[in-house]
């Protein structure tokens, strides 16, 4: 029942495709759903997905395109006309028609739009297109069954057959007044169960969570999951129902929205997968190299400066890496559990201050047992008693300097609405290398002097 | 209707709290949902929580429960009876009521269960408690409404009618034979469109997607991701159905999985927030402290091995941080695309050799960009000829070493089981570090020779 594609499967399906031997294709294609075979289309190239898609039928066809990878679908659009493009955009939801329209050159939408038969389709999917992305009007559908809380129940089952061919799945129906504002909804259990000539103002629940057409879409997404929604409808600046948001959509914008952060954590701007371009890839991971280049760069005028003190005693130099490598990692550590606590609002409430306390109180414990251990290792090996306490010292200041960093960085960013995303990994690794090396080669020269 | 929970609130319930005054506490409580109220209770110390609870209603106060922080849950129950929790769960689903008594203290878990008055209650939590954590089993509900294929629409709803004070949410029936085996599914719009005494077995549809109790939570979640589904029917070895599951609980799955993730990625072993007491926060960053100190006493050795190239030439030693850091940059940049792409499995039909190419020819044109630039640095602000060529050289050489380790080691972690997000962060910056050490001084003997 659950596919999984594989490179033998694939093989044989092109070889179909080459013979066009459509039973065969359709034989395989059988038992499948719309997103294994957009699993298949994504891996054929143009042509031979133009002839596989035009062997699905059309419910199919429409929802395997939807499904494809974006840069696939745009390939596959390209080979169509605009007539086709729009008998397609005949057999989708509004909010997906709008998504895959809004990818076509310019020059062509509206063409495609004048082509789709169903003229509230065509005025649906042109409202929505108005929407700004990364707002719940852009995430939302038009497709809904709302009723007047004056209606019976009776009533109500007859408009939801009538709407069954447009809404694919429904978890609810609205209940707006006569002025279409939300007044509430009802569960479709609570339909079921209730007298067929019972009124909807009887049996509605008026507590309904809401959202309108400008909320942010992230604002969309921790709604959804904070109170465990499925579905979530949107109303106009006039609180009119206007169209309704479901689980699935909001996921896939929250999964963009995690590898996004994880890519910035990771020093990567734009936002790629292994299968882009080249050029791409590159292109999205220069900056951030630059960046740590540039603390190279600053790195090497501060150890510059103590040339004399190397060429005195070069094991000064040996443990460079282990002081900025530790630094590096303490303040990913740090900053990493804040980014995620800014994430999931568990930090909304407290102030910067004890949350720096208590990172330092981390940096404490961690720079002791890092710092002794590397003094035992030092006093081992080394003969020099003043390398081994210029070490431990700098490695344990290093710790706690990176701490506090990896802490107020983050929540600073995220105070000035910076992604604070972006300041675990390269920035606080640039950071505390920089500030690592200085605290060693001040501490070696205080200490050697001493000691 | 959306509530943020502000300082100020929580300072006025507080004092309502120390009033006794329930009034004022019910009025401030009014609007709220249950995982508003699990966000106040959260920040309550347990004497405040205790008193706040034993005010809301049965429903509410179990609801809000289940969406508290398990520390602060764990200490509210602590002041129960055992007594008193078993009415708790009472009102809970039973996948949650398994849940909370999970995290019970083992001596009294049986005696809960025993003052659990709904026999089918207990029993069914007694067989959930049974299933292995991180199966399908550990996920589901037992509530769920199933009918026999021979029965009319008119019978399956008074079976809906019958079982909706156990069900809370209810999105389909389930169609099963008369061994209980698991052949379909009703949507409620489709019960809803129906004739009453239309036959079941005439409507239903044959193709639901169901796992079994030991599918791995993980699986389970990939499922309701791909075919977008809110509901997973679950069934036993024989096919009979046993359960359901819910999107809501897979999401908290998921997100604990991708928080996991991340703080592997950096450095960080145990699931911990910024909320952890101060052991547990050092104790689940140590290890990877260590590991990285082991790589920086290690690079301390590779380097001493050249500590008289160093008295001679202590240039050398300026550049040792930018070799690193850049090493280390490159390294999770791969590493974070790679292990990305098989989080979201585009890359499980790809062998690994054209991806490792095109890792190569990124840090190809990445590599030559970034030693151009420190070579036209060097030339400018350094007079020597052999530092210029040996960091550049080194730089280019160091960035196509850690492209490949980066996308090498996490596909073959993931090849041999281990979780892939181990190697970006860290692991691949120590490996890194170390081979860029190595490569630079090598590379500085060799030109400096030659130049």
């Amino acid at each position: 029942m659950q596919f999984e594609l594989s490179l033998e499967y694939l093989e044989e399906l092109k070889e179909a495709i080459a013979r066009k031997d459509e039973a065969t294709i359709k034989a395989q294609l059988e038992e499948l759903y719309a997103v294994d075979i957009a699993l298949i289309l994504n891996r054929l190239d143009v042509e031979e997905a133009n002839f596989l898609y035009d062997i699905l039928d059309d419910e199919m066809a429409a929802d395997a395109l939807l499904e494809m990878e974006e840069e696939k679908r745009e390939a596959l659009l390209a080979t169509f006309s605009t007539k086709e493009i729009a008998e397609q955009l005949d057999n989708m939801e509004s909010d997906d028609a709008a998504d895959v329209i809004n990818e076509l050159p310019e020059e062509i939408q509206e063409e495609v739009l004048s082509h789709i038969e169903d003229i509230e389709q065509a005025s649906d999917i042109a409202d929505l297109m108005s929407f700004e992305e990364g707002t719940a009007g852009s995430l939302m559908a038009k497709e809904l069954v709302s009723v007047y809380a004056h209606e019976t129940v009776t009533a109500c089952i007859d408009e939801i057959r009538r709407q069954t061919e447009n809404v694919d799945v429904m978890y609810a129906v609205y209940v707006v007044d006569d002025n279409e504002k939300l007044i509430g909804m009802l569960s479709l259990k609570k339909l079921i169960i209730s007298h067929p000539l019972a009124l909807i103002e009887e049996i509605y629940d008026p507590d309904v969570i809401s959202v309108k057409t400008s909320t942010p879409s992230e604002d969309v997404g921790e709604l959804i999951q904070k109170y465990d929604l499925v579905v979530l409808p949107v109303v106009d600046q006039l609180g009119r129902l206007v169209g309704r948001i479901t689980i699935d959509d909001v996921m896939d914008v929250m999964r963009e929205e995690a590898e996004k952060d994880i890519q910035l954590m990771s020093g990567i701007t734009d936002d790629v997968d292994s299968n882009d371009s080249l050029w791409r890839l590159s292109r999205a991971r220069i900056p951030w190299l630059l960046v740590g280049m540039g603390g190279g760069i600053i790195g090497s005028r501060i150890i510059g400066s103590y040339e004399q003190q190397i060429q005195l005693r070069p094991e000064m130099a040996f443990f460079i890496p282990l002081i900025g490598a530790t630094g590096g990692n303490v303040g990913v550590q740090s900053s990493a559990i804040i980014v995620q606590g800014l994430a999931s609002n568990t930090l909304v409430l407290d102030r910067i201050a004890p949350k720096l306390f208590k990172e330092l109180g981390v940096g404490l414990i961690n720079g002791m047992i890092c710092s002794g251990l590397i003094l035992g290792y030092n006093l081992l090996i080394n003969e020099s008693w003043a390398l081994a306490a210029t070490v431990s010292v700098a490695l344990f200041t290093v710790i706690l300097c990176a701490s506090f960093l990896g802490t107020f960085v983050p929540l600073t960013m995220h105070r000035f609405k910076v992604n604070p995303a972006l300041a675990t990994g390269p920035f606080v690794t640039t950071l505390n290398d920089i500030i690592g090396i200085s605290i060693y080669f001040l501490v070696g020269r205080l200490l050697y002097n001493v000691l």
